[in-house]
């Protein structure tokens, strides 16, 4: 397994570039950080995430997390790094200041962790996992919640997980059966749930648990399940962990891959019912999950663009120092980077890792002008925008990084397919991506039903309209025809099936339904190949100001041109299938197949 | 895992009205066989496969097969229904009945190597190697070694295996260590050889090793390569496996699939020299071993169809009993078949995998005419198709596999993640299909350079001939036009693309070979869209004539429109990223990766 070397000329170009981090920080809303304090944290990142998180990717796939008796124990050497990470303070990067957070905005966050997922995949799940609780804290919590937990949250002292899913109750959570019954100040929890993240381990003294359940007296279906707290070790008056909690470990799942990032089947209240805090009001559980969705979303995404980039230097330093064959029309043995398939693999995993980044980054960015814009407007404008980018990012960032890590493996030939190699654990470890916080099914459901339908239209035509503004900007005739050529055609085509989903989306929803991922496929690919075109625009005006790193600007205007030709037409084969022809996927019965 | 099932009735179609089995029948050279004896075979071989070898497969996956001290365990189970294949005369379906085969075409073999490889991949490569060595023997032995090897290797009770790859040889052979020193009449075979499948392992009595290696006396590169066979045990006179060959098993590899089936790094001569017996002319081995090139990368195609098959019948069967949810717009709980995006899944693996399946049974069809049709011109005609075809079995339905593989782990949702399910093996199973036997680079390298330019496009203009005159069919009239009109668009951008590499290649082989993978997709999926055109003129023919399984024939005819509304529609995908385009692929240094 190669180094994992942070991209930060990259990161920073998109940070700056893309998704335009100056006109957040000068909001004045995030503290006092420039774009110097921005540079020095990414450059610890990366030392950080290079020499302590990137060395134990391997030994964690090859010796996993394992359970004995309930207990929990990670790989050799994870609980040491773990120490080492929260007395940094990476875990509280982009959290409240009040509890020890450092209040960073979201897309600086996400530059960090898309370093956590590059170098450990399955490390980096741990403080995932636990921001999902924070967040659920921040906006559901009492004062009283907040004052218990919050602080030891940030740090990483605890962790936090998210139990959802159930044997029968998987994306359909109006099943859950995991019961709460009212005792005093607190619920009493049984039931079972599986495919839980972190659900038991021994990197922290405590872990607290965000629990689906369903009180009592509440109705059956979606709108009778509530959100309870329910720590390992209950919290003593003064704060420290106390008597542990009935709930226990059962058995750790056996998966393709993150095989350190322990994925528990957990139980409650085997013994009497494990101690409970409703969060928030009653029945409310659901609508709480919704609203820290699109941060998980976000960060599922984030994670197929890291373990594409990683997946990506492994692919390009193969290819360096493997020597084999030689180049058609020439006699002398070269490094296979020379071979003509090889460098066009490799600028397949370039450009769709880098318009990942700029699609993910400039997610981030809306995020934090949504959630914190002074003028409630723009807030919405972002929020609309936001609700549409979501699903792309998670849906087609996942789908991509799946699809370079399987390039990467080919890149490397009989070598890839040996263990020991690493480019067959990123194909593993990335395949979980299009599946949880929601497949890639459901993303294009929620694009398509809420995103698209219930608005008729509102904010994708407001989306059109930004790229339509980058398109008729004068700079384009600078830039060789087929960048924007490309970015015409998909727009053409993006308009046609929006229009066509609006049309038969009321009439018959199954057929829309049907053609939902293709419709994904075509907006994500459309916002890709807008922020590509931008991305280069910046490249030309960075070279006409005379900036002198052109190496790496003229790598990045080739990389578009690249994505324009070669990936971006990909939006018609999605859409041809679509219109006309969707209810050909539904034509069959099931004794048919 | 889920059972498997030989999919009986869309096999004996394909075998009857795309590859047109009848046509190879009355030859009359492959002894008295007829359509009800091919029937019988069939049921046969789908018992065996459902009931012995597919039970294996989890079970070689879980345990794989074990090296301790030179010697190599398989699976429990392993060795006994080896005896149980053998002995039913599998392992000789194909082969000369002189020698104690059954003298099938290779059709018939490929229908029913389909089958091994969707019950047990792992199992099937053991037999696949075996082929191999009997067709360099048939093309290349002497009469002695015929005599010595052949009945043994045809009856399975020895095994073969090829010795190609070593260390810092892959795709690159002409750089081979591995020396023979000439001894008598025999050789002395000294070095090491990586990569080889079933290189060891406690299946049969004797291992069969077909080695590249160097003559002392022999010149540097491809032009000194000569073959030898190496037998684990030499052969005493009365034929029997006497005396323990200068030959050990070193290690096996730790792979990300096919874990049962043992890949070995064997060492040659550590005590003197392996004794090896020179096959054919001395430097003529790479030349032999192209000459088995064609039916081996067959054989691989053949697996990524296969596991495809096993995939698909998962997803259907998970599909069937998963309940979750409901369909939008009703309230009752449905299995998850019944969500557009779940069938839309499963139409996608099902079209795939059926036009996979006409690709490369066509194929055989195609080599049995050109190994065995009485006229020669007619045998030349075939193998020049031959030549065009292989490429596109091997390359495209290796890569259609993962494809489909992939989407199957994506029906099953999180469960899909969970090793116990199964749907993950396939998915690591297949992965090695685009790499062995030629990576997918390296056959559409292949395709542009010794297919298409070498002959001025000779042998492509003549497909195009079969395919247009299909596309005249008048039956076409009786066809919904989106199957024809696919394959109308389909056909320009093949004559475009083609045109484009016959013009360019001279010029500048490294534009064209930067565009070869894309070019053998066009390719692909034109014949695929063709053959799936003439299933479906076939199943109009048969309900035309009265037949009663209109539920098969229906559910065919609708596969062969999702098939060319939302598969076709990629041609222009890869036709687009080719012509004009294809020099960015290669516009950056080594330095700007």
């Amino acid at each position: 397994m190669s180094e994992y070397r942070a991209p930060l000329k990259d990161m920073e170009f998109v940070l700056n570039h893309v998704a335009e981090i100056g006109k957040i920080l000068e909001l004045n809303v995030f503290g006092e950080i420039d774009e110097e304090l921005v540079s020095a944290i990414l450059d610890e990142s990366a030392k950080f995430t290079s020499e302590v998180l990137a060395p134990l990717n391997q030994v964690g796939d090859q010796h996993g997390s394992t359970c004995r008796e309930s207990v929990v124990s990670t790989p050799p050497g994870w609980k040491e790094a773990y120490q080492q990470f929260i007395e940094a303070g990476w875990n509280g990067l982009s959290f409240d200041p009040e509890y020890g957070g450092q209040g960073l905005p979201w897309l600086i966050a996400t530059s960090v962790q898309e370093m956590w997922h590059s170098s450990n995949m399955s490390f980096g799940l741990c403080p995932l996992l636990t921001q999902g609780a924070i967040r659920a804290l921040e906006s559901h919590g009492s004062e009283n919640h907040k004052a218990t937990y919050m602080s030891k949250l940030i740090s990483g002292e605890w962790a936090g997980t998210m139990n959802l899913t159930e044997a029968h109750a998987g994306s359909d959570l109006a099943t859950i059966r995991t019961r709460a019954a009212a005792e005093g100040d607190h619920y009493r929890i049984t039931g079972q749930k599986i495919f839980i993240t972190y659900g038991e381990h021994d990197l922290t003294e405590n872990i607290i648990h965000f629990v689906l359940a369903r009180a009592e007296d509440s109705p059956e279906g979606v709108r009778g399940i509530s959100l309870f707290i329910v720590p390992k070790y209950l919290v003593n008056e003064d704060g420290a962990a106390g008597e542990r909690n009935d709930l226990r470990c059962v058995s750790l799942e056996h998966k393709l891959g993150i095989h350190a990032s322990p994925t528990a089947v957990m139980s409650y209240g085997d013994n009497g019912g494990a101690i409970g805090y409703l969060m928030g009001e009653k029945n409310c559980g659901l609508q709480y999950m919704f609203t820290m969705m699109n941060l998980a979303r976000h960060a599922v995404g984030v994670e197929g663009l890291a373990v594409a980039e990683r997946a990506y230097q492994q692919a390009v330093s193969y290819a360096k120092q493997r020597v084999q064959g030689s180049v058609v029309g020439t006699k002398e043995r070269v490094a296979i980077i020379n071979h003509p398939d090889v460098k066009r693999m490799l600028m397949t995993m370039k450009s769709l890792t880098e318009a990942m980044r700029c699609v993910a980054y400039y997610t981030s960015g809306i995020f934090d002008l949504a959630a914190r814009h002074p003028d409630q407007k723009v807030r919405e404008q972002n929020a609309a925008i936001l609700g549409l980018l979501i699903p792309v990012v998670k849906g087609w960032c996942a789908e991509m990084g799946n699809e370079v890590a399987y390039v990467g493996v080919q890149v490397h030939g009989g070598m890839g397919y040996i263990e020991e190699t690493g480019a067959a654990q990123y194909l593993r470890d990335v395949r979980i991506t299009p599946i949880y916080e929601g497949t890639t099914g459901i993303q294009a459901n929620d694009l398509i039903g809420r995103k698209i339908l219930r608005s008729k239209g509102e904010e994708i035509s407001k989306l059109i309209e930004l790229i339509e503004r980058t398109c008729s900007d004068s700079i384009r005739e600078k830039l060789t025809c087929n960048i924007f050529c490309a970015l015409d055609r998909a727009l053409v085509e993006l308009k046609h099936v929006t229009r066509w989903v609006l049309e038969n989306g009321e009439k018959d929803p199954r057929i829309t339904a049907a053609a939902s991922v293709g419709y994904l496929h075509v907006l994500s690919l459309t916002v890709a190949g807008w922020l590509m075109a931008i991305a280069a625009i910046e490249c030309i005006k960075l070279l006409e100001e005379g900036n002198s790193d052109t190496e790496f600007l003229n790598a990045k205007l080739t990389t578009v041109r690249y994505f324009a030709t070669h990936i971006m037409p990909r939006v018609k084969a999605h859409a041809d299938g679509m219109v006309d022809s969707s209810e050909i996927a539904l034509e069959l019965t099931e004794n048919q197949f």
